[in-house]
């Protein structure tokens, strides 16, 4: 541990540790809770904490076998998850108070391979625009993004190794660039979403954050079920392919910079080349605007029928802008969508991961949760992507670039991942 | 209405008399409270049900102007579904009294519409194979069949005309043809899942019950958000492709009598030619099983872990079965199920729709709810189904067969099937 605190560590270090029974799961556990109760008024993390039941599991996990790969570790869960022992809220005050009746299967994952549930994290609005009120640790007059915002804000804080999100549009890698850590969106599709408050089926996915890349592929191997994602770092040089996208003038002077550092570090190491990514691309940011804001509307639709009053102007007006997108325009969209999955699919013979930028800049004022077009076109195509925290921008905040593989093949992109991170912050 | 009472009129029929205020949603309703007064210890369609609440709104919909296309007809929502103002236990004690949030997107598009929310049906446990106590209502000692058997019951016995169930294996058509009403599977991903408790997302598809083809298009016109379902009888003569499959041979004399008396009806009317399945078809069912179980396992973990001892031996088994299946296996598989719907999209250039069995027989005895053998490949290829009934097996209860269209082609489907039904039942 060479002088660092539990809650300072890497999870997969952590777990070792634990499995080791050289740290105890409480021991941890009453790092993170310190470090919680010091820090929680400030960054609000937490929708919902429960510290004795959290110490209560940490001390049954120290006293019996190893339940598996998360064994002790203490998770955040974003409050859109459901959880049968912690009130569930989705971000609206709608359903304040609201007890479901299982817990997400993601959470029974985690739970089932021995993570210490310690409390619900903070997201936006039913996980849209409207935000949480969590500050970015790194500026409190700035926004962690969204719509994940306290998982991200939590283990950027050292208040927990690791925390489940949701992206659907730029929920899970944009707030890991904004608050510096590493952020994992699986494949769409690989990971159950029983229990997560549904929005648009085309993009939902349930992933998560970590300090490492190391630390998201431990926890995606649970929620994947597949445990090369976690004994698959061997080191190899990734053929990389270079995509700035048709959105790269909106990358601010950070972003830039950051992209410049990364091609220089990178090109003499790997095999870089500009991934030529096919024509129209730029249809995709339109295109998975519509499919969300048609999907939001109708799985929505308790809430936008029942409960109008209750919901942000700004939510209300894009459900009516989705409902207003006729049925023949979303089903030509699907087909679209479809279709262009189809054709990125062969962008990967030639790349073993796409290097593109994670946001336009450092994280804007906590008024907005910042803008997620650079992973609108991943999350449509749904590609999985890993942020890649590296560098600081002009007002010393965190900025990255985040990695993008082939469909399915999650665990050679956070093999490759890991390998570019690595030398990115050598 | 012709001497029939309100409680048998088919749905499509009520809802035209009631936009013209010809008939009261209140009238409706009061029959069919008054069947279901009548015939509920027998038939055990019910897991909840709130008379007055669904009055209090049939009375308000009456005093108020027209709300949708359900406007004042009473509804079954299957206890898969969430509702906000009636407990929602997916077919399991443990789930006993849950109270969920919010209603089920499809639910809430239903009451958007002027649906009557009258109560909860029964479902097997978790929507898998363990029977709910529904009575099939043509024979106490039959199965309705499952898993949307409270659902399917209600709508054949009279005591509502619409309701909404769900189709993983063969949910929807099996019990449909067990009780001899019309079921509509959608095709896969058109209609929002948001709420309904998920057990298999490759599969997990909401449709609806009704008399007959026009009423499951009305519902399902609000389900998909797609008018042109209701509005898309126009009589053709449609392309048939005649699809009994490999497993014909399981297809029992009653199936096998009703699949010659179909051909020799329709054959001179439209074009009927045998449908070229591809090679390798009887390939689906032992895939579809292995895709089903797996995400079970993992989307049900929750109860799979915390409460096992609650779930009954066959469910138990079935997921442990699930678990066991390597996660490389299942990685396969969907890719393998993603190619399959390539290959049979094919199909569609050549017939408007297929003919293919629903069922191996009529209805089995109370102690099973059937055998979901001819409904799995086209709930794997994720194509829509329609069942119609048609006939009366050697026990003179319900036989038929069902009709599969292209995916997304639901409009076209339903059109062609009302043709098709109308030329079975002449």
């Amino acid at each position: 541990m060479r002088g660092r605190r539990p809650n300072e560590l890497e999870a997969w270090e952590a777990a070792a540790l634990i499995a080791r029974r050289e740290l105890s799961a409480e021991a941890l556990l009453l790092a993170c809770l310190e470090r919680i109760a010091a820090r929680e008024s400030a960054v609000r993390a937490f929708a919902a904490l429960d510290a004795d039941a959290a110490l209560a599991r940490a001390r049954a996990l120290d006293a019996g076998p190893l339940r598996g790969p998360l064994h002790g570790l203490p998770l955040g869960v974003k409050d859109l998850f459901d959880t049968a022992d912690l009130p569930t809220s989705y971000g609206t005050a709608i359903h304040a108070g609201h007890r479901p009746a299982a817990d997400a299967a993601a959470v029974a994952l985690c739970l089932e391979a021995g993570a210490v549930l310690v409390g619900k994290t903070e997201t936006t609005e039913l996980a849209t625009m409207q935000p949480a009120p969590t500050r970015n640790p790194h500026d409190a007059a700035r926004s962690p993004g969204g719509s994940s915002s306290g998982s991200v804000a939590a283990v950027a804080d050292g208040m927990l190794p690791i925390a489940l999100g949701t992206q659907t549009a730029g929920s899970i890698i944009r707030p890991a660039a904004y608050c510096g850590i590493v952020g994992y969106k699986p494949s769409l599709g690989r990971v159950p979403r029983a229990g997560i408050k549904l929005q648009c089926e085309s993009m939902d996915t349930a992933g998560g954050f970590g300090r490492s890349v190391r630390d998201v592929a431990l926890l995606g191997s649970v929620l994947l079920g597949d445990e090369r994602l976690r004994f698959g770092d061997e080191l190899f040089a990734p053929r990389i392919g270079l995509a700035p996208t048709p959105w790269w003038p909106q990358a601010d002077a950070d972003v830039q910079a950051v992209w410049a550092r990364a091609v220089a570090t990178l090109a003499p190491l790997a095999s870089c080349a500009d991934a030529a990514l096919p024509a129209g691309f730029d249809d995709l940011v339109p295109l998975q605007k519509r499919l969300m804001f048609h999907e939001a509307a109708r799985s929505l639709s308790h809430e936008r029928v029942r409960h109008r009053e209750r919901l942000s102007p700004g939510l209300r007006a894009m459900l009516d802008e989705g409902l207003a997108i006729p049925v023949t325009q979303y089903q030509a969209d699907l087909v679209a969508a479809a279709d262009w999955k189809r054709r990125i699919d062969a962008l990967f013979d030639d790349h073993d991961l796409l290097l593109a930028p994670s946001t336009t800049g450092e994280a804007p004022p906590i008024d907005s949760t910042g803008d997620p077009l650079f992973c609108r076109p991943w999350s449509l195509l749904g590609l999985p992507c890993v942020h890649l925290p590296f560098a600081r921008g002009a007002s010393g905040l965190p900025v990255g670039l985040q990695v993008v593989g082939r469909h399915g093949d999650d665990h050679r992109l956070l093999a490759a991942a890991h390998w570019v991170h690595q030398r990115l912050i050598a």
